[in-house]
């Protein structure tokens, strides 16, 4: 899976940020390899980058026309492939990370082909993969892992590998689901790989390495929740981390779509994704908590920090309000 | 996914009994279902059931011809192929539980259609799952886990099933994986759901029921197996167990296929099942181990079990030399 920048992201008829986290996600951590955005007139939100046109993209030199939105079940509606025609006209590759396939369109896939342009679906693997073996690679790996789904798993793990490339360390980011995909340019949507393949997907994601080079990867969904589990579980068990980060959000009291389900304590989600990390890795280690407190004033923010520290031991961190820098301590 | 029995059950040039656990499986539960079995020249091994030509088992009207081995890989070579054609000119539909798919060989689809036979690919979903919503459902389930694959889930699954029902309670056993499928004529190959959906297609395929009703559910892998811990969580979160069945092999000293994992204990294979288990049903409860003993002598085999149920409180039994009866006192 190749992706070609630079991109022009188009928002359809978004109405909110919650629904803009593949174009967000490619504005935030490459603003350089954005050209623009593209909205349709009901369109009510905005990364920040330059509105612009299908046509004026393509002039400005865009080679890709990313779907960066998300609606609800990941339908890609008429609306919105008319606008896709537009492009592939224009010669730019079609990125979609939507849970329909653009190559289950036939009039897009002929349109595609005479204008010779790819359609290039980022959640649905191309390749086929193998079990895991499970044997030590060489090399070291830190994942994050969450005491649930969107917490914050991406972010932080594209703050700690920037902050680790700036203070000189050898670190590859590795996505595994399809805004982290976009933003490194390749990767594996772990969710929409078959079960029997999770772990072997990700030894293939981060294979033996130098000795001194650190794959920095990507977690998905949490060991407490309901649905996905199996994903977080493979996922752990593939990357045979070195080092755990626990990602969390303030003023959540249940799991996401689960008003059934309580949040685990911090202390429990270290315990637990412990428990399973050192099946691959006896060695693995909790390195610190990252915790999203947008939900809290500056000073609340610090003060539970503090008091999670003081809890668990472990430095603790917003990755937006004070950095990741605190959370590299005991790498 | 609907199979038609009777079944005429191909052994292709199976030299071990290993290779014929499909065969094997029907051959045991549901004889009376089974025509015979069709065997090339080179095959060494039998299941016992008469052995007969494709045109005879026609003529005693089999209904499905069943590819009962498994080789290396999973591939559908032309060896096999020259059989099946000869299978669908007769008239029978072709059953297959392999990796490879019957309906990726355009020719075996092409004769397929001449003749108005389905082509039955069991261990890929034909359905469109769902995420699982984590709610609780009416009715009880039962699910066998394991200290690692291939401990006996399988056999101690249907057995159980059998007693319960000789019992007279008003049970039904789940298949989870092909060999299951075939014997119970439906079912999901968890193995082969895409990872987002596995706890979902599970949700599915144990839906809410009557009080009294019994799901008894075939078990997969092992939270203990590094590359297959996420088809046996997410099989946990979604069955929602009232009980666990732990299952466990004697003399096995590495998991399965991995020369650097030992075996975990069978105290540890209780506490970790239940504590993913009691995530979506906290009254969930170990109610016995069934250990394959085939590696040691009768005397051997019922000292060792007297030892883990006093070891761990709970009943213990070889479902195939003592029976089933003693993993049911704690329902």
């Amino acid at each position: 899976m190749k992706l070609t920048p630079p991109y022009a992201v188009f928002l359809g008829d978004a109405d909110d940020n919650l629904g803009l986290k593949m174009a967000n996600s490619i504005a935030t951590w490459r603003p350089e390899l954005c050209v623009g955005e593209v909205a349709l007139p009901e369109c009510s939100v905005t990364t920040g980058l330059p509105q612009v046109s299908i046509a004026a993209a393509a002039q400005q030199g865009a080679k890709s026309f990313v779907l960066g939105f998300n609606n609800a079940g990941g339908h890609i509606d008429n609306k919105y492939t008319a606008q896709i025609k537009v492009a592939i006209q224009h010669g730019l590759h079609i990125i979609n990370g939507l849970h329909d396939k653009l190559t289950d369109i036939p009039e897009l896939v002929a349109l595609a082909q005479l204008h010779q342009v790819d359609l290039i679906d980022i959640r649905h693997p191309t390749t086929r993969f193998k079990t895991a073996n499970g044997q030590k690679r060489t090399g070291k790996r830190l994942l994050t892992v969450g005491t649930d789904c969107s917490v914050g798993k991406m972010y932080t793990t594209l703050a700690i590998h920037q902050a680790m490339s700036e203070q000189g360390y050898n670190a590859t980011f590795r996505a595994t689901g399809q805004c982290g995909i976009l933003v490194a340019g390749e990767g594996v949507a772990v969710d929409c790989v078959v079960a029997d393949f999770i772990s072997g997907a990700i030894e293939a994601l981060t294979p033996a390495n130098e000795p001194d080079h650190w794959d920095i990867i990507e977690g998905q969904g949490s060991l407490f929740q309901p649905a996905f589990a199996g994903v977080t579980i493979g996922l752990i068990h593939g990357a045979q981390p070195d080092a755990l980060v626990i990602c969390h959000t303030l003023r959540r009291e249940f799991m996401r779509g689960m008003p059934n389900y309580r949040l685990p304590s911090i202390q429990q989600t270290i315990e637990t994704n412990l428990l399973h990390a050192r099946l691959t890795n006896p060695a693995c280690k909790v390195i610190g908590i990252s915790v999203n407190t947008s939900a809290v004033d500056e000073q609340t923010a610090k003060e539970t920090c503090l008091q999670i520290s003081q809890e668990t031991g472990l430095p603790c961190s917003d990755p937006i309000r004070h950095g990741v820098a605190p959370l590299l301590h005991l790498l």
